[in-house]
């Protein structure tokens, strides 16, 4: 810990697929700030789609950039809570991230320099009474306290070779033979847009590009809404830094009918 | 106020049935800070459902145990706002409450010891213009936040008698005969999981009980989703610490039919 | 910055119509708090109907008593994002607010005294690479944080003109020709109630009048629900300070089929 993390007060994020209809989110913080009363608490987004552990990533790989530097990041989304997969902790040169082994840390492999990398066994980080379907709230809320309060990492349990940890295929990210790209829609934004995979960072020229998507014509990339009309479609980089296609001033999804998991596909012009 | 709260930030919990969707939240909010800055503010839930005091009773009896010791809890779940009945406060020896006096705090008056017991009247506390409508903002939150600054619950008003307070019949909790624990479905979750009353506490051998609903077929009590298959249905302790019915990857409610309200019974095989 | 808001930590105040479906407000508080890191964020609201401009200027402006002194406080619903509308601060003698400058401030320049207007156009307030479509991220985040550090608003970019800045018609509030208020429905809240944009507050005897809605029987304003039986409407004055048609312990939304939008006209009886 440096001299500017101990200077303020420590960050924790939160991450999950527990949206905010239950007090499951609530007992998480109620749980943290009992352990480390001085942390600030922030909601990264709590509405993952349930158990959708690439939506998970995909959701954390593309707000890295904007996490407070040296905050503690609490990832759940578990469709295997309560069988044998290892909650971890990964601390890296930016953040210190915690989650269930099974990919949803992904990203942070991909972009992050690893300095630890260790199983959350201790008994002494834990609740005393664990329930079998919450580890949220039981494991990973009091471990990220204790590392708020100035814990290390190390002390979290066994180290863990992060070689042997769950990766996903890097299918929650466009793939590329030079002159196309392929992704897939990844989810609906509450504006009805459609959120891709295919990361606009690699284009030089977006002009040069156009997508195409099942029954669409295909869409220029276009830079602003101001470039077409009301109602009409545009393809351009939306706010996750990837594709996304959207209606000016109206709902694309509603319009198109494309739904989640739909191939796209990025070519030249 | 001890050594330790003095030394940390006040913290104010938030339990209401105002959900996301308005201002009502966040002007509570505004006015906590207006009076006591440096307050840390955590949202236990928003989300019950409307006017229902007996879930928001049972969402914070489940609550208790996780809620950061010293904390001000503002309860408000208040059909009767506008009307007579009495807005109180309750100093215990973990935490103090707020919440007009109808039954929603009768999990502290069941499980906490009572300290103090106020009614809410002094308008030193209050704002100085009061709807008929919204005493969580004009009532309950500056109340909370002169606690927060450190006022003595007793300058809230005038002593109250616990015992001449609303509390509810034991209803939110499962009744046990012994060989048999009778209950409820008292909400169905985000993921489609049917939350019951039934306390498992009490039950020093789970696996020798199941429980029956209307229509279905009697289900044993596991330990994990890992005991059944994909769509499957089971019966364990859930995140509650009550009985839950749930779907191994799977929506238990669509799956069931069964609604809120519907009777369970817990029985020995 | 008085000696008060020097010793307390500020406090960011977000009002969007981002929802809480996605990361786009965890990504705003990440950047606010890399930023300043002892900031305290209050969420106002994220719910305004997507770009609904007229609706966020109406709760902001019910809000504006409530929200704590010296606090920063970032309005962003942004239908022309990516266009040539300017992004701008104003600082009043209570607080200072960020927003596109498309009419969403209108109830500050009614109701505050502006100290200080300028355009957000400086580059050290911003996120070194801006994205088209989330300026909410990438400008009034950085922005405010900023501020929220001690900056000087002037510190944003050039001091634009108060009078040069959009402001909406007054359509959001209630218009009296002394004998009736005409206004409409402006939304509908999660209880069912109808929201109106009538104030309240010229009433000097609120019980002299009744409100009249397209197919609806006269409704007699009244104080509190407590006046009506279950079930039946009622109008009187709401949260917001203006006239809400409800209905006691029941939806009046779907009683009466009123929509958003509907005129509403209050009369002396």
């Amino acid at each position: 810990m440096n001299a500017r993390s101990r200077m303020h007060d420590p960050v924790v994020v939160l991450l999950t697929d527990f949206g905010l209809d239950d007090t499951y989110v609530g007992q998480m913080k109620g749980v943290i700030l009992s352990i480390c009363p001085n942390a600030r608490i922030i909601d990264l987004t709590h509405a993952v789609t349930a158990q959708h552990i690439a939506l998970g990533a995909f959701l954390l790989e593309r707000s890295l950039p904007f996490l407070p530097p040296h905050s503690i990041v609490v990832c759940v989304v578990d469709p295997g809570v309560g069988t044998s997969r290892k909650p971890v902790a990964l601390k890296t040169e930016r953040q210190t991230f915690l989650a269930p082994d099974n990919g949803l840390l992904t990203p942070v492999f991909n972009s992050l320099k690893i300095k630890d990398c260790v199983g959350i066994t201790s008994p002494d980080v834990m609740l005393p009474v664990q329930s079998s379907t919450f580890h949220g709230r039981d494991i990973f809320s009091p471990a990220a306290a204790h590392l708020a309060r100035g814990l290390p990492v190390s002390r979290l349990g066994e180290p863990v070779d992060p070689a042997s940890c769950i990766q996903l295929p890097a299918c929650i990210r466009g793939k590329s033979d030079g002159s196309a790209m392929e992704g897939s829609v990844l989810f609906t934004d509450r504006f009805g847009n459609l959120v891709t995979t295919i990361d606009t960072a690699p284009l030089e020229h977006p002009e040069e590009w156009r997508i195409e998507a099942a029954g669409l014509p295909p869409l220029p990339l276009v830079k602003t809404y101001g470039n077409v009309q009301d109602g009409e479609l545009l393809a351009y980089e939306g706010s996750f830094g990837t594709v996304e296609i959207a209606a000016r001033n109206a709902n694309a999804s509603q319009i198109t009918g494309i739904e989640p998991g739909i191939p796209v596909r990025l070519v030249r012009k």
